[in-house]
């Protein structure tokens, strides 16, 4: 999220500043359980991939619930190697060659030594995941790597795919961005050792917010500025990948509009993709992937509810409010 | 192990494939854990990558070491879909278009698709690993398959590095071969329930035999025909990967010699290949690496001793006398 641009007081990061340390401190002892050989990349991939939410999420909600404890920070390690092993390899997919303002790995080694430095940091994370001395955890933290993964399988597959529905959109999102959220906070909170009915909502709490989130980055993609996000934007529709706002504008096109927007989709002529953009925008199909996400950040919160008031309880409820603020940045 | 052609009887795929079948079945049956998007992906990649030699040698441990069972069974699968998807994203980087006579992934629905259905692969071998039950294994199994990635690494960041040794040379082929044959044996004898020094004795099996394996491929590589193997060849050299016959040459050429192999090396201008191999052949270096292999081998068949005599033993000392047979091929 954002964090240097948008009303940072709302991100909790003063609250859970030392767990974060934490966690930074063990992703730099994780560098060196690799071979002598391999340790500088990964300490490249660590220091300059992924801006820690899933541990923050991870903490906030072992605080949340209980006593935060190594268990918690250890999750949000593993959660955020996963979370690095797949920028590493979608940036090989989208030939990315800055993240956050510094090159990628495939711009630094090329694209091979991309994608075996993934390969080991996914069987690191997986590897450290069976110390929680707990099968359940390890395999849900598994099967969430493995959600994401056929996520982001779905999407490349149907890349330039004007069948896709916005129900295809959804379970896309859930799968690439919600499972490692909803895993944050779901397995956080059995750690702490919740009731079923409280981890179930910690789930929910994270799988909205992560899919809130996409929708968010996915339309600021399609409006932002380079400047502003730190990596190269309007890249999906010229990789045809159809997100919400664009699926929005095909729902509502009469059968004349939609082949004049899937002409300009497949095609891309010049001027096609900033125009698709403009009459988005014109037609309300921004305002409206907008609506949704910011109904699915107050579905998020409402999950709160189940917890007791704490000042962690205050921070997640805050994390929704800053994803609102990140929202109404766009309109 | 190149099944088709070399002295098939000393393979013993008759007296396990009943359990090879069920290997099979397991494997079709994994296919169906994926979203209906991914499965036919994955089923293609499933019946067209990975000789299932690491099954088999799983199944034979079992059967050597006590009853073979369902888990003996599992630990086959589990280690087959690592080797699959380190294929799959091994053909990526090598931009190789086949593999035995069919199109590899990345040649049928380009590198990004296959680089993620790789990580599906890893990712669900990994949670099939928690099934066991049995933390230890699911350890040993993510760590193997770290091993492998890492020794990939390392031969990736060395390519054209005419400082390798053969130290650095064994050391990347026990990550990138040894550690899944190796696994494979131990882990076998592990779930058996056999001493620490038997099963000790049968990772020492699978790493030298995986090692020897590893030494023949790599000498295929420079001197095999493509037709024989089903796959490219030649492309080590061309891609700068140093081996065994090559580094040996390196070893005892004098300043001037090494200057000119460097060059060659270095250069490929044409022909340049060709003859390196020649000289090689010329110099004894390759009957030299051929007698580490050997050597190897047969280090990998001084580990049975510490088996009871079966009919089980006797078809792990057979694998060893066809890898002989394969050596001996090459001269």
């Amino acid at each position: 999220m954002n964090r240097e641009t948008v009303n940072p007081e709302l991100f909790p990061f003063d609250l859970i500043r030392p767990h974060i340390e934490k966690v930074e401190a063990s992703i730099r002892e994780q560098v060196q359980a690799f071979d002598p050989g391999v340790e500088p990349y990964m300490e490249y991939i660590c220091d300059t991939a992924g801006k820690r939410i899933r541990p923050a999420l991870a903490i906030l909600t072992g605080g949340a619930t209980g006593e935060i404890d190594e268990n918690h920070i250890n999750l949000g390690v593993i959660l955020e190697l996963i979370h690095m092993a797949t920028l590493v390899h979608d940036d090989i997919i989208d030939g990315a060659s800055t993240r956050r303002q510094v090159p990628t790995a495939n711009a630094k080694w090329g694209n091979g030594m991309a994608v075996l430095l993934g390969d080991a940091l996914f069987s690191h994370a997986l590897r450290l995941s069976t110390e929680f001395n707990n099968l359940y955890l390890s395999r849900a933290i598994s099967s969430a790597s493995r959600e994401v993964c056929q996520g982001e399988i779905l999407q490349t597959q149907r890349r330039f795919d004007l069948t896709l529905t916005k129900q295809d959109y959804f379970k896309m999102i859930e799968m690439k961005t919600g499972a490692l959220f909803a895993a944050a906070c779901q397995l956080s909170a059995i750690i702490s050792g919740t009731s079923k009915t409280v981890s179930d909502a910690m789930y929910d709490y994270g799988m909205k917010l992560g899919t809130a989130y996409q929708i968010y980055d996915d339309i600021v993609d399609l409006v932002g500025s380079e400047k502003q996000i730190g990596k190269t934007l309007g890249t999906d529709l010229e990789k045809g990948k159809l997100t919400l706002p664009i699926l929005n504008l095909l729902e509502r096109a009469d059968s004349k509009q939609k082949e004049q927007l899937s002409k300009r989709i497949i095609e891309q002529q010049a001027l096609d993709l900033p125009v698709l953009v403009g009459i988005a925008e014109y037609e309300g199909a921004m305002a409206e992937a907008l609506q949704t996400a910011t109904q699915t950040v107050a579905d998020a919160r409402a999950t709160l509810d189940h917890l007791a008031p704490s000042e962690f309880t205050t921070a997640m409820n805050n994390i929704t409010l800053f994803v609102d603020e990140l929202l109404k940045g766009c309109r």
